[in-house]
């Protein structure tokens, strides 16, 4: 798939899917018959329903998983809306590309391969208080990349990202989809103080009325003050949509990507289970208008997909036990008494 | 290490253990330098440091790891307070041992290696409301039983437990440890209705009246409302503490083995993280008493040691990305700007 026109986005963005029912259904059948008390797995059960409806099977595995990292670089950062350099984005890719990240570490522990989708770096989108940050064309290019990096045969897709500056570009989409004031939205992200707080919040306010004026389609939204990468993380889950292939959402910057396309059309998101809350403070306001209750809370903010790949080893385990556990029969255990 | 007389087990209780404070400082020394924001994985960066200073290296892993599930019967069955017959704890553990029940694939998703100690199935402990569960002698027996499941070369210990009847005797070990209204300490276990609370929280209460005027000290709440698997997990906890091998605690019965325990010398868990809130009310509750903030909040409330084997998966993952992630300067990228 990619993304051509504005109206290839419109109609994937509305695209009806759905996960396979009767494979949801069979799922739930076993699990009842499986040698514990009914429901005392908790969301591990609630996981490998969801699984099984958007792998289409009875016993949904994490065989094949992708982690996809896209990277960008953002002109808001003259700003000085970040604890580190803007050259850090590329340093990060050739890390990510050697194996030292954090993300490196975490889909290995998970099982899932990992690839990299640097965009454009030489070429930082505009500084969106002045301007859209992306031309169409580029936002199109951009939602392309993403949706190249999804194959059908994946079981399980994560995107996550890396760009000096994006959290302030998140906070931008939030306020852009959501409403409520810039620091509603605004976080220190890599770790600014309080004085780049109150700049990235001047920063939103700015692209808040620079783009007043300008439609409000999530189209618009993504390529005035997104980034490349967030149109591209965009673009990889829409694609996964249409494969049935499910998604676990990483933090902030994962999920602000996907607001614009959530308030066009709330079913977007049904292939896509939140991985973790991040200590954003963002985040958990954006998990609860997106509707998603996340896995894991573990005050992690670090991107990459990382937060998304350590719940990716818990959904593992949660498929596992629901593939290999016994029934009450295979076992000759008495159900209740 | 056999726990012969009381005397041992009182000797276990307040040996000074400490963490290696060398290898912790080497590790914090080494997080601090690697691709990544400070505090940016969040607990993932507590965790490495907790199993850097119990295991004494500065690269701490999860190569070699036991989960061992003791199991138990309880003579206060009579009292129509489970939701399964007693000869579910036997037939449970036939399933362990064939590989079907969830703590064989939770394990194995883990990578921990899994043991099985079934702990005088045939004579379950006396009905409490009227007599101390356990002799003296069978209590110390239990206790040595569960010494003998730890080995010092393990990277992390799991302790869970199968034993029908056993969240009324946790109920009893709380309220004995931590006072309280039977009320407070009493759920519905694997799934008993109001009525099976109700008919929990009557035998709990006629405990506590029955034993009121005995000692109040760890070996005496252990022995005369515990159970042989709640005994068997205090003795395991104990030797990994003197062996130094970090444990991760499982749900409500795991917990309420240590209440006592924790009670006589609350330094006897300093080398155990809780690996999950059980869906089980008390377990938030002991928690708290005990100063525990559970990696997971899944609703689990299955025990076998279910919620400590898919915290383990998360541990494992931290543990990785301490070891494996490059630093700022191995990686060639900037740090703060």
């Amino acid at each position: 798939m990619s993304f051509i026109a504005i109206a290839d986005f419109e109609a994937a963005l509305s695209m009806p899917v759905a996960l396979d029912e009767a494979a949801r259904n069979a799922a739930a059948a076993r699990q009842a018959q499986l040698t514990k008390p009914a429901g005392s797995l908790g969301r591990l059960e609630e996981i490998a329903l969801f699984f099984a409806g958007w792998q289409g099977r009875e016993k949904p595995l994490l065989d094949h998983g992708r982690a996809v990292v896209f990277a960008g670089n953002h002109g808001v950062t003259v700003h000085g809306i970040s604890a580190f350099p803007a050259d850090v984005t590329a340093q990060m890719v050739a890390n990510f590309q050697t194996g030292g990240a954090a993300i490196n570490a975490l889909a290995g522990a998970a099982g899932l391969e990992l690839k990299v989708v640097a965009l454009e770096l030489d070429r930082p989108t505009a500084d969106f208080t002045a301007a859209p940050a992306m031309s169409e064309a580029e936002c199109l290019r951009a939602l392309s990349k993403g949706a190249e990096a999804v194959n059908a045969d994946l079981d399980v897709l994560i995107v996550g990202e890396m760009g000096i500056g994006n959290s302030t570009s998140a906070a931008a989409l939030c306020a852009r989809s959501f409403g409520g004031d810039a620091q509603t939205w605004v976080g220190p992200g890599t770790g600014v103080d309080a004085e780049g707080v109150r700049r990235k919040v001047a920063v939103v306010d700015a692209a808040m009325r620079f783009h007043a004026d300008a439609p409000h389609t999530a189209f618009e939204t993504l390529r005035r003050v997104g980034g490349r990468e967030q149109a591209a993380m965009a673009g990889a889950v829409l694609r996964a949509r249409q494969l049935r292939v499910p998604v676990i959402l990483d933090g902030f910057i994962c999920c602000s990507a996907l607001a614009p396309l959530f308030l066009a059309n709330p079913a977007v998101l049904s292939h896509c289970i939140a991985g973790h809350c991040s200590a954003e403070p963002g985040h958990a306001r954006l998990l609860e208008k997106l509707g998603l209750a996340p896995l894991l809370n573990l005050g992690m903010r670090l991107g990459e997909g990382s937060g998304a790949a350590v719940a990716a080893a818990l959904v593992r385990s949660a498929l596992l036990a629901h593939a290999r556990m016994a029934t009450y029969r295979e076992a000759g255990v008495a159900s209740r008494g």
